[in-house]
This record gives C-alpha cells, sequence and structure tokens, in this order.
C-alpha cells in the first residue's frame, strides 16, 4: 500500500467526521432540538463548518494529497479520492475565511426566518435575508469561476457535473414543448376523477404505521437507519449504517405515502454505498440529479404504478381503514395519478412536477445572471405559475417563499429534480429490456431491483459522474426522449 | 478589551464546538442512533476526540494563551477560562495522540459491549474489555500524576478538586459509621410500609404525561430542553439554550418520576448558567460533585418532602388513576421514603444509596490502587454488599455490572454521588435560615428555589470550585455533619 495514502485518509478522515457532525446537527434540528435553540447552536455549526474548510485546505491536507502523487502507485479509487478532495479544496481556498464562516452561521439562522415569513406567509420578510444569501453565493461563485464561466454555471456544476445552463436550456426546452400541451390535455381526461378519499379523517397512527410498513417493504433497514418527523421531508446520512428520513403528516394521505417511498429511494441509494467508500469523499451519491433519480424512480415509476400496489394494497388499506379499505384498487391508482396543475411542488403529480421545476429554474437564472430584484420574485413567481400551469397562488407560503432550498442557499439544486427523473426514465426503458419489471412488483420481489440499482448506482457512490453511470447501464448518453416518452405513455392515454 | 483574548477565544470556540458534536453524538447514541450504527459512528467519535485534543494542545492554542498572559488585563472571568483551558491542555498534552484516540475509540463500543454482558448477565464476558480500559486509565493518570501523586487520586481530581482519597475516606468513615446502624434500625420500623400501589399496571402514556409534568413543575424549560427514553437517564447539554434529559419507564413508577425530578436538578444547573460562560471552558457545572448536589437536591431533600406533593399530588394522581388514585398522600411518602437494602444502586432509596456509593469506592480504589484482578469484581461486590447492605445480588447484571459508568472509563465519579448528596444537606440547612422552605413548596413556589440557586450556584457554571461556593453560600468549610444530622432526623424518627 501507498503509505502517503494512509496520511491522506488520515486527514480525509478528520474533515468527514466534520461533515458527519454537521449531518448530526442539521437532523438534530430539523427534528427534535428545542425552538430556542438555534441562535448558540448556529455558532456550533459554524465554527464546525469553518474547521471542516481549514482541514480541507490545510498544509496537512495539501502535503499528503502530494506526496500521494509524487509516490504513485495508487489503486483506481484512490486516485479517484484524491482527486475529489483537490477539488474540493480548490473549490473551499478560493473563498476567504472569514466570509466562509459568516455564510455558515448565516445558513444556520436563515432557515429559521425563512420558516417565520412563511408561517406569516410575507415574502418581503425574507426578502433582506434572500438577498444577503444571494449576494454570498453570488460571491462566492465568482471566486470559483474558470475563466469566462458564468456564474449560474458554477452553481449548477456543484450539484450537477457536465448540465450547463446550454444544456438544460435545451433539456427545459424539450420538456416545455412537450408536457405543457400534455398536462392541458391529460389534466381534461381526469377531472373526474374521485379523490376525496385520500384527505377523510384517517388517524395520526394509520399514517404512522404506513409509513413504516411502505419504507420497509420498499427496502429501508430500521437496523441501518431512522425515522422521524419533520416540516419538510429529506434524507441524510452519517455512513452507510446510519442513514435517516424524515416525513411529514398532512390531511392527504398521499402526501405521507409517497414522500416516504421518495426518501426510501435515497436512503437506499446511500445504505448501498460500498464500505471502502463510506465516510470517504466518495461516501455519498454521485449527484443530486442521480439521488433525485432514485427517489423519483422509486416514488413515481415504481410507487404509482398497478404492479407495485397489487400485492400491498390489501394491507394498507387494512391499516387506514374507512372509506380508502372500501376503495378500488384503480379508483386508488387513478386518484394518486390524477394530474391537476396545483401551487405546491411537492404535493405535484408526476406530470405537472417538471413544470414547478422549469419555473424555478427560470427565475434562479434571472437571480443569478440578470440581477433581477429578489423583492421582485413573488410576482415573477405567480406569473409564471400562471403561464405554466393556469394557476395563481394566493399567497406567498404557496409561492415563491414554499420551498427551503434559497434559504439554505441552494441555488442550481432545482434542475436535478428534473434531471433525476428524466435519469430514472431513461433506466427504467432500460431495466425492462433486462427483467419483466411488471412480474417482479407483483410478486413482491424488490429485492430484485434494489440488487440490480445497487450493483450499477449505488455501490459506486461518487466514483463514477451521473453522465458516466447512464452510459454504462444504458449503453447511451443521456437523452430526455425517455422521459418524454414515459409521460406521454402514461398520461397521453 | 484585551486583543489577545479574542484570538484565544477564537480558538477555544472550535474546541468547544468538537465538544458540543461530542455531546450530540453521546445524545443519539443513547436515545436513537439505529444499532448497527456503533462501529461507524465511533470511527467518528474518535476523530472529534481527536480533533478537540489537538485544538486543545495546538500551538495556535498556546501561542493565543500566552499572549494573553502577556498583554494582560484580563478581567476575572478571562483569568479564569485562561487558567481552565491551561489545565486542560495540561491535562492533554501528557497522553500521546495515538492512546488518545485508541481510547476514545474504544469507549464509543466498549458501552455496546457492557450493555451486551449486561443483558445475558455475565461480567466475564465484559471483563476483557473493562481490563483494556482499566489499564488505558491508570496509564493515563500515570501521565498526569504530580510527583509522588496517587493514581486514584489523579482520577478523583478530574471529577471533584481538593477531595483525595484522604478526605474521602474521612468522609465514607463517617457515613458508614453512623449510617450502617441507622440504616438498619430504620429498615425494621418502615418493613411493614406497603409500596405495592407503585407498581400497579399504569399505561405507559401515563408515566410519560407524569414525567411531562413533573419536569416542567420543577421548573425544565421545554423551549430550550428535550427530553427522551435512554436505557440509564442522563442528562447532557450542547449549551445552556439547548439541555437534554432522558428518563426510563419501568413497571415501578417511582422509578421514572424521581429520576426526571433528579435529571430536571442536573438540567437546571446547566440552564442557569450565564450567557458569557455558556460555550466556553467555564460553560457547565462547577463539578460532578455539585451537579449531583442540584440533582439530589431536587430528587431527594425536596422531591420526596410531603411541602412538594402537597399543592400537586392531587394532580399527578389523576394522571395515574387506580390505584394511585385512592392512596392517601402519606401512604405514598411512606412508600416512596422507605428504606430496605436493595441492590441496585439506581433504585435506591436515600438512606442506603451512600452505602451503594461506598461499595464502588471501596472497589474502585482496589481496582486501582491494590491492583485487584477485574476477573475478581464480581465476587467482592457481591461479599461487600453482604457486609454492608445484607443482601447478595442473584447475578451479574444486579450486580458488577449494573452502572454504566466503568465501560465509559470513568473512575473515581462515584463518589461525587455521596459528597453531591452531603453538600446538598449542608446548603438545605443554611436555605432554612434564609427561607421557610416549607411554606414555598406548599405554595408551588419552586421558582423562589430556583432563583436562590440560580443566584449562588448556576451561574457561575465553572467559573468557582465547589468548596469555594459552599464557603459563599453556608459560611464555612465541607461538612458531612449536616447531611448525617439530615438523615438522622428524617430516619431516626
Amino acid at each position: 500500500m501507498n503509505r502517503a495514502f494512509e496520511r491522506f485518509e488520515a486527514v480525509m478522515e478528520k474533515a468527514m467526521a466534520l461533515q458527519a457532525a454537521m449531518a448530526l446537527f442539521e437532523w438534530d434540528n430539523e427534528t427534535l432540538a428545542p425552538k430556542e435553540a438555534d441562535e448558540y447552536t448556529a455558532k456550533t455549526i459554524g465554527s464546525l463548518s469553518e474547521q471542516y474548510r481549514e482541514m480541507m485546505v490545510s498544509e496537512e491536507m495539501r502535503g499528503a494529497a502530494a506526496a500521494c502523487c509524487r509516490e504513485g502507485g495508487l489503486s483506481g479509487t484512490e486516485e479517484a479520492m484524491l482527486k475529489e478532495v483537490k477539488e474540493e479544496m480548490e473549490r473551499l481556498s478560493c473563498i476567504p475565511a472569514g466570509e466562509y464562516r459568516e455564510f455558515a452561521k448565516l445558513r444556520a439562522v436563515a432557515t429559521g426566518v425563512w420558516a417565520k415569513a412563511k408561517e406569516e406567509q410575507d415574502f418581503q420578510k425574507f426578502a433582506p435575508m434572500l438577498e444577503t444569501i444571494v449576494e454570498y453565493q453570488k460571491r462566492f461563485a465568482s471566486y470559483q469561476a474558470k475563466e469566462g464561466q458564468k456564474l449560474y454555471d458554477v452553481m449548477l456544476d456543484s450539484y450537477e457535473k457536465d448540465f450547463s445552463m446550454e444544456a438544460l436550456d435545451a433539456f427545459f426546452g424539450e420538456l416545455r414543448e412537450a408536457l405543457v400541451p400534455l398536462q392541458r390535455k391529460a389534466q381534461k381526461a381526469c377531472a373526474d376523477v374521485d379523490d376525496s378519499f385520500l384527505s377523510a379523517d384517517y388517524p395520526l397512527h394509520a399514517q404512522e404505521e404506513a409509513a413504516r410498513f411502505l419504507a420497509e417493504y420498499v427496502g429501508f433497514d430500521f437496523n441501518r437507519g431512522v425515522m422521524a418527523v419533520s416540516a419538510h421531508p429529506f434524507t441524510t446520512n452519517l455512513h452507510n449504517h446510519d442513514v435517516r428520513i424524515t416525513t411529514h403528516y398532512r390531511k392527504r394521505i398521499d402526501s405521507s405515502i409517497f414522500s416516504v417511498i421518495h426518501e426510501t429511494g435515497h436512503a437506499l441509494y446511500e445504505l448501498g454505498i460500498r464500505d471502502d467508500l463510506t465516510q470517504t469523499v466518495l461516501g455519498q451519491g454521485s449527484s443530486m440529479g442521480m439521488h433525485e433519480c432514485q427517489s423519483r424512480f422509486f416514488e413515481n415509476i415504481i410507487g404509482r404504478s398497478r404492479a407495485f400496489w397489487e400485492p400491498i394494497y390489501g394491507r394498507v388499506t387494512e391499516i387506514f381503514g374507512e372509506p380508502l379499505k372500501s376503495v378500488a384498487l384503480d379508483d386508488f391508482l387513478a386518484a394518486v395519478n390524477r394530474t391537476a396543475p396545483g401551487l405546491i411542488r411537492t404535493e405535484a403529480d408526476e406530470l405537472s412536477y417538471s413544470l414547478h421545476v422549469l419555473i424555478r429554474y427560470e427565475i434562479e437564472k434571472m437571480l443569478i445572471e440578470d440581477d433581477v430584484p429578489v423583492t421582485d420574485l413573488p410576482e415573477i413567481w405567480n406569473r409564471k405559475y400562471e403561464e405554466y400551469l393556469g394557476v395563481r397562488p394566493g399567497n406567498d407560503a404557496e409561492g415563491a417563499l414554499q420551498d427551503i432550498h434559497w434559504s439554505q442557499g441552494s441555488f442550481g439544486y432545482f434542475p436535478s429534480y428534473a434531471l433525476g427523473s428524466a435519469f430514472g426514465a431513461q433506466i427504467y426503458f432500460h431495466m425492462k429490456k433486462e427483467m419483466d419489471l411488471d412480474r417482479l412488483l407483483r410478486e413482491g420481489r424488490l429485492d430484485v431491483i434494489r440488487a440490480y440499482l445497487r450493483e450499477r448506482i449505488h455501490q459506486y457512490g461518487k466514483l463514477k459522474t451521473s453522465r458516466e453511470l447512464l452510459r454504462e447501464i444504458t449503453g447511451e448518453d443521456f437523452s430526455p426522449k425517455y422521459y418524454i416518452q414515459y409521460l406521454k405513455d402514461k398520461y397521453g392515454r
């Protein structure tokens, strides 16, 4: 073994421990921490974040990395870790320590400000904070930008490599052209579908029991994971033996049902990462898009199919009781696949979902590239919702304040949701050539599907890019056509 | 302001952030983490612990501390922080980095090994691990020992300054002489007390509701704290705005009732620490003894008194329902104050409690100073229980395996429990001169009692030693006579 690499690993382990600590604090903040703790805990998280940065750009890390290169003879995996660390080092070292730290502190309180503004349905109460966040993110991007690189492209790159604005403009262009008319048509066709039984007064414990059952059925391992409740469902992990998901319980039971399947899709990715990659810089999903691909594949392509529900529908309706118990499976499926333009992205049906994402992509571009003032956002937001979906938010909470992302400084994340759906459809078309997916689902053999995804995707963590994975699995480069085809097949009928 | 101190504070903040992260991981491990996470999370905790050590002994810290001394003009609080850091620096720098790290990793898995051995009631399954822990602790103590200082004295010093074996031999000597005969006599007097109603089949949710009510009544602030369930009740804190307690629910309801009051006593201490001390090296209790003083003061002196229960007994019995609802307050008090020699320290009555601690003190001395082999512990343990309490454990789970402490490497901690009780009695005698405690309790005015303790003790954190606090409050040095007097008054009748 390369001796220098051992030293490199020891330094990386420290950075990873700090990252795990930050993940735990974030989990704790969203699920449990007392409400007055914020300001003080922000100081702790800010310091951990600063220490993470210091560790990554330290002489110790640089020296260890340089020694590895000099000594040579690294394995492919070791090379990849080194490359990943160097990229992170470069990304971080161009941001001055003080600014990095100040932003980490800001970020730790910003979500609270956003949540309060949302509660009060008043975007302008969040606007000054958002303006500061946008300034930070633009400045950070300008530090990182390569010669001539646009700022929003820098941001996009941190979530999804090889997908610049140019690529995304083309991608979203195709989606818009195909989906806007498809959505209008499909919407009319299912206008009469009854979904009132989804929001009958089911007891909370039934929702909890169903959530646990579904998570386990899809493959969540409760010996290596935890499920809790938070305002905004998410998945996090400390390593591949501690993966955590959250859900929320609303009046409409499909909200928690599909959020649990979605988060379990994320969790399967993290649980499936190889042991030699977990707790290293490669111990995470390939990209945000590939992560969303896994979650949305399970939530929609699998989770809203007839074959998935056939073996478990009886059990699930037993848990909920009446009125669901008397609803035929086909009526349930029609309800959870009904397309109707709504205001809330996370509650959107599969077809209109990408239009929600498209709106955010366009707004982020305006915000970052065209310097549109933050205070204009609600109006821009509402206009775009009218244009693409034909609905107009009644207040900011169901408008520009609905998502947590911007309060976290995540600009460029949203496109991942649409890309992930498109990745998923492309993989789905290929999988169907290799196995009888419907039969497997009807027989409850989700283990075969999990094994397939683990072998081709999960195990590699960040060792391969999403484009590489797609090419290896499907034998061709990324193409949005499968996603459009999938939606046409499903909603064109 | 001293400019050098600002730099010193910045480095201290980093060390404190690492400490808070470790506290959160510990909390999470005991209350929530999935069972297969242990081994991996241990790596993270080991690394954080190593980074804490590195930060405390770093050139950065040394340089900042030295600059503060050179520049001078520090406030009293600043001086105290500097002193505390220097002591910790000295303590840590004599332990080689590798050993410190290895022990931190070991410690993170040891509790699991102990828990499993306890479950299987087999001390010998824990013995090899315990032997390694004892070796580490002795070696660490030998690194830290001053010229001629005994190893166990080094360990005692880390929990309670100014209480060496010499002082404790005298203290426990007095206790043994007074309490062994008093216990025997009192035990006979209350042999007929009926306490069967404490272990009727009360529903879990009643225990939970009572726990929450009592915590709140004693003064736990749920906006700045969290309560959860763990095998072994404990209190931890991230800072003075995030203090966490746990309890457990057993068949006997007094177990959770008094553990909640006990942990709330600890929590009040942490919640009461001044804002300029929290998140610094002085942001914790003065000593383990003073911490136990607060918890045991509320649990026993306050919490088992008639005056405490008078205003709330109706409410609490309402929560539990029958049979407790039909039990007269005096019968309830007789039951929860009944002395009967038992096997389990945490379930012990107030009078025999210190005898449990005495046994542990004597065994720790043998283990550390006389090199008694670890494998002999169960037999020694059982013999001492027969001698002092007249009972003999039927298995190791109710014998030498019952406490978590040794698995954590905490030798020298146990005496704090007895010292804390004695501190509490001394403060109690003094408080009674200044206020009508019984009347305040009967009127539900716990806020007055809390304010008194906050003003005299809590706010100072670690700024003053327990001996200093005792002297300032009571006007005299520590003396065990009040504790013995208190127990004679209570149980002599």
